[in-house]
């Protein structure tokens, strides 16, 4: 396997567009190659500027995200595009998998587009998210554009793999905005107005300002705004200008440095909550004492917390003693 | 700690409304005492019926629940209401903390409200509103309602926490309920088209029945079509009835233990699953190496896996062996 491994890797730093798509179809499905071949292209990654774009469902960020990759390609310039779908999650498929209006792209080499959708309870949207991420980074795409739903957890971890972060706004969704603010004020380094030649595109930026006065600079950035009409490319170019600032205004200083390894300490304290999982609901014997154990627990023969010291330890994973 | 726990069950178990919400702070607090507390009434816990309510924001989730609560205050049994809103995850406290519309009601010792929020990235939030629903059903409350949001991954698991779960719908929101089609068709056990006074509630409802034409019945209950209009009271006491042939339905088969084995197993597997998490990121030498590997990682000195093993034994968890 290992000399496959090596091969294919070499594969997908050189760019090689099937390669690079075995490879995140041995991410989807968690095909133990996935991760040697992640280990062996870590080295090629860090290069890419990754922008994680966010915004309710009717924003446009699917057309946003198709305008701003065909303006990075005119440019020259490769782009690596992951649209992610959490909210339906029991469909095993990628929903948005035929991407239709994008078909004008698809035969552009430059340019690399994948959907995912949620599997399941068990999670690993993110994780699976973050891996396709470097494989497209080691391919050489110099952008990374992550498309998905602004609620939940979910994709609150998907939008923090992003270096940069784009919020989605529509002019007349003020009920959508006040509900969302909390969460968006965060994590938001650009505001997008799109739509903004809709009604009310004053009121929201003026409302929008007033939030932002209120913010704390981070690391000497104050989030910006930006009006778009993506369906019309207006705006996309200025967008393009202001990300690239964005990244300017980070390259270079500590406060990247500081972001960066923030960014490394979440997502391995997800892979090794991941891999424990993993442990826990894996092989037979883990299997079989699970099942007896909800059993106890439902007929209430054991409490969850006895039921769940049984479970570490014969996962094998051992439990630091607590006082009972 | 032990004699004062034993103490404070007994008030919980006596349904001693101050002990309660001692109990639900401890909860959210993660204080030690929290899960002594949970093991000591756990076998008083299995006899409330505990109903999920989930639908987008401006369904009318809050007025429902609160009708429904006065409903069974009406028939003389008590309620416990979990009111949660994810959507926020970067709030420390809880949104709906003052629920003045819920004043009325709140002045009556026979009902328990308590509004919960997202506390950061660690997740816990469907753990934190399991515990307190097993609080409230120690406490003697007949009826838990679990209010939340109907998005994202998150919330999928608090509704699943739930015996019965209610998805509302609205007429005049039809991208949304195209968008939520998938999951909730999973998760719906009784649909109710609120507002039906609007325009369009036929349209919604033939829509509805169309899908349900194409479910599986699921252990013999058809998922059933409620219509109400929860801000005049009306079709609040038909919900109740259908809420109470669903639990009828189930009561004493052996579906009904199939599932609750089912919902035991997914909350062990969680648990133990954040049990796992606590320990890798609690702790001076737990949170040193991870300081220092998210560096070498930042900097491509060492890749995410390699990090991931070393985390995982200087947590004292044992990783099994994996080809390499």
């Amino acid at each position: 396997m290992s000399e496959t491994a090596d091969r294919w890797a070499g594969q997908i730093r050189a760019g090689d567009v099937r390669a690079v798509a075995r490879a995140i179809t041995a991410i989807e499905n968690r095909d133990p190659v996935a991760e040697e071949l992640l280990r062996r292209v870590f080295v090629s990654t860090g290069r890419a500027q990754v922008v994680g774009i966010t915004g309710a469902p009717g924003t446009g960020k699917s057309t946003l995200v198709d305008r701003l990759a065909a303006h990075y390609r005119r440019a020259g310039e490769e782009v690596g595009i992951i649209a992610v779908d959490p909210t339906s999650p029991y469909t095993g498929g990628a929903i948005l998998g035929d991407r239709i209006r994008m078909q004008g792209l698809a035969s552009d080499a430059g340019i690399f587009i994948r959907s995912m959708a949620t599997r399941g309870f068990l999670g690993g949207l993110s994780r699976a998210a973050g891996d396709v991420a470097l494989i497209l980074d080691a391919a050489g795409k110099q952008h990374v554009l992550i498309e998905t739903v602004g609620v939940g957890q979910d994709e609150v971890d998907i939008v923090r793999l992003a270096d940069c972060t784009l919020v989605l706004l529509v002019p007349g969704m003020g009920d959508d905005i006040q509900n969302m603010k909390a969460g968006l004020m965060e994590i938001a380094d650009i505001f997008v107005l799109n739509k903004s030649d809709r009604e009310g595109v004053d009121r929201v930026e003026s409302q929008l300002e007033a939030m932002l006065e209120l913010a704390p600079e981070r690391d000497g950035w104050k989030p910006k705004i930006v009006r778009t009409v993506a369906s019309e490319n207006k705006g996309v170019e200025e967008l393009a200008v202001t990300i690239a600032e964005y990244h300017k205004h980070f390259d270079g200083t500590t406060q990247r440095q500081a972001r960066k390894v923030e960014h490394w300490k979440r997502r391995l304290i997800r892979l090794a909550e991941e891999i424990a999982l993993e442990q826990l609901a894996s092989g037979p014997r883990a299997q079989a004492s699970l099942d007896r154990l909800a059993v106890e627990v439902a007929e209430r023969k054991k409490d969850p917390y006895a039921a769940v010291n049984e479970l570490l330890s014969v996962a094998g994973l051992s439990k630091k003693k607590r006082q009972d």
